[in-house]
């Protein structure tokens, strides 16, 4: 039907006003339509709160027996934090539902719907399905790889220069780029950097923005070089701050841990923290979305394991040159441009005199 | 009048199908018009060939007198290569004559029009003022500076690099962006290189498109390290070649001017060659346009020189890393972000599966 999509739509618009505050639930929306009016609408806020066809179910102006009800997921069928929404649609005598996409989880989805069929509801799948995958990417990719969804995100000069030969990087960017990465670390659910980011700039990594909140933060640190005065120490109470690290320091362990960090020992073969491992263990910690903001040597190493699948390359209006200045991606690097970690799949974006492009790493080529 | 646009845009239409043929001289074209019908058109070929306005009458299907004359650039009064369009104007009878944009050079701006004026002939000037000189804007340029206009290009990765760490630098962008460097190429009168990249790649530095020609090329070349069996060196009889140096081994330029080289004895107070002395010499031998594919110390050179006008910067979706990898712009680099050289108006290009950002340098912040 014609209106279906454009109820979707709203569903949609309504799901991603909790950008941000649902990790590591899905954002939903969804709106109840009788007799060709709106008579509830409502959104999941954040986890541990109803979702989103609760909300609109209790936000109903009328009774909505014989209504159709528009959800861009698929409604639950199981007990987590909340009881199944398939009973919830059930009891309110919804007549019809119309679905955005299926559960990601191969192992849940369809039952939703098929519930929903056996107790004869009409139910209409894949109604602008491409936009409510989109909404939810970081949810499906967690859903099915159980780690992480890694997005890589560095401001260069347009001769690809993270800071100057002197170390100095700031700005690179003018403010509605920076402010445009803060409200990544709103979107996403942590931030990683390298201890060398750390001590070279002694920031705090945290979200500035109103009514955001903030990332949860994750030092790469092998050999537990944080200082405990450094901002990330200092704040680890108020903000939940990880160290992966592949020191057995029993010593700076607990002197960080008093400090409010939680320590996780990954050591990798190279005496460096083993960032597979890593991935696998914030995944465990339901962690479902990163976002990178290390140093050149972290990115290569983060890259050239396969482990990053998106790139947000802001780029400024200047140039800095420099042999011995700072680039994006570092370590060894490949050899050959042949063998370049491939790219696709570009979105340029104007931010005030900065361009932000945005990127897909392509899998099949970049791995190794 | 509303058609004078039009006309005025025919006119720039016909002019650009020189491009890269006319240096020194404009692009022009012109446009007949007689009672609503265009009688007759042309453009300048190529410097020595006749001038557009020319071209345009003898064009003609019927007598111009009484017609209207567009045309992109002020008609020239004196006696250059050709004699002055303006007689050719008041021989044929035109009527009125419509200007796109004054002469560049201050002192001749106004006389063309003003001996029509005062022949009685009705003169329109400032149609599509901008366009037109944005078509000759490396005319304009030369006319009041008297040396050439410089861009400089590179191709790069998303992370910044020109080359992997092993010097391997084929290919970083794909088929149609380096088409499209032919293409400029094409358009600039001269190539600059330093002798780092013809040691690194031995090019040949010419223009592989079909109807083009080749740019004039400028190899930056201190020590004379030139090889004479390089591409460059052994086609210099055919390709006007330049060799700037700052070395007076008499030996090694005898050597090069055999083989078809131009020699430029240029040193500067660092026994590099001096950079703003080369462009001078440049100008005074009609070289109007430099498109500089130099390495990156040469490029940082030329920068922090206050010599670059304009940067093409391509960009292709891959990542090579690399703390050794090689960036466009080297040299020692400015110290801190708010000392970078500044670029703006800036313009983005899809060519294929990379980028092209075009940028012009700021010349306020930039010089130092």
């Amino acid at each position: 039907m014609e209106n279906d999509e454009g109820y979707m739509r709203l569903a949609l618009e309504l799901a991603a006003k909790a950008e941000g505050w649902t990790s590591p639930n899905p954002m939903v929306g969804a709106v109840i339509v009788k007799d060709g009016q709106i008579i509830g609408q409502g959104f999941h806020e954040r986890a541990g709160l109803p979702h989103g066809e609760r909300v609109a179910l209790a936000a109903c102006k009328e009774d909505p027996a014989g209504a159709t009800l528009y959800v861009n997921l698929e409604p639950c069928c199981h007990y987590g934090r909340t009881p199944p929404c398939t009973e919830a649609i059930l009891e309110s005598r919804i007549a019809r539902v119309v679905i955005g996409t299926e559960d990601p989880n191969p192992l849940v989805a369809g039952k939703g719907a098929s519930i929903l069929q056996k107790a004869g509801i009409q139910v209409t799948s894949g109604i602008l399905q491409k936009e409510c995958r989109q909404l939810n990417r970081v949810f499906f990719y967690y859903a099915v790889k159980k780690q992480p969804f890694v997005a890589m995100k560095y401001a260069m000069t347009m001769d690809g220069k993270i800071a100057a030969h002197t170390g100095l990087s700031r700005w690179i960017t003018g403010p509605v780029a920076r402010e445009h990465v803060h409200q990544l670390r709103h979107r996403y659910a942590s931030i990683l950097v390298g201890i060398g980011t750390v001590l070279a700039d002694n920031p705090r990594l945290d979200c500035r923005l109103p009514n955001t909140k903030n990332p949860k933060r994750i030092i790469c640190d092998s050999q537990l070089r944080l200082p405990l005065d450094s901002q990330i120490a200092v704040t680890a109470g108020d903000i939940e701050t990880y160290v992966a690290t592949a020191s057995d320091d029993k010593e700076k362990s607990e002197a960080l841990r008093r400090a409010g960090c939680t320590l996780w020992y990954l050591p990798g073969s190279d005496g460096r923290v083993d960032l597979a491992a890593l991935m696998k263990r914030l995944g465990e910690n339901e962690i479902d979305s990163v976002l990178l903001e290390g140093g050149g040597t972290l990115n290569y190493q983060a890259l050239n394991s396969g482990l990053v699948d998106y790139i947000y390359a802001y780029i400024a209006p200047k140039i800095l040159g420099g042999r011995n200045a700072l680039t994006p991606v570092e370590g060894l690097g490949r050899d050959c441009p042949t063998d370049s970690i491939l790219l696709r799949k570009k979105k340029v974006t104007l931010l005030g005199e900065d361009l932000l492009i945005e990127q897909e790493v392509s899998k099949a080529a970049g791995h190794v």
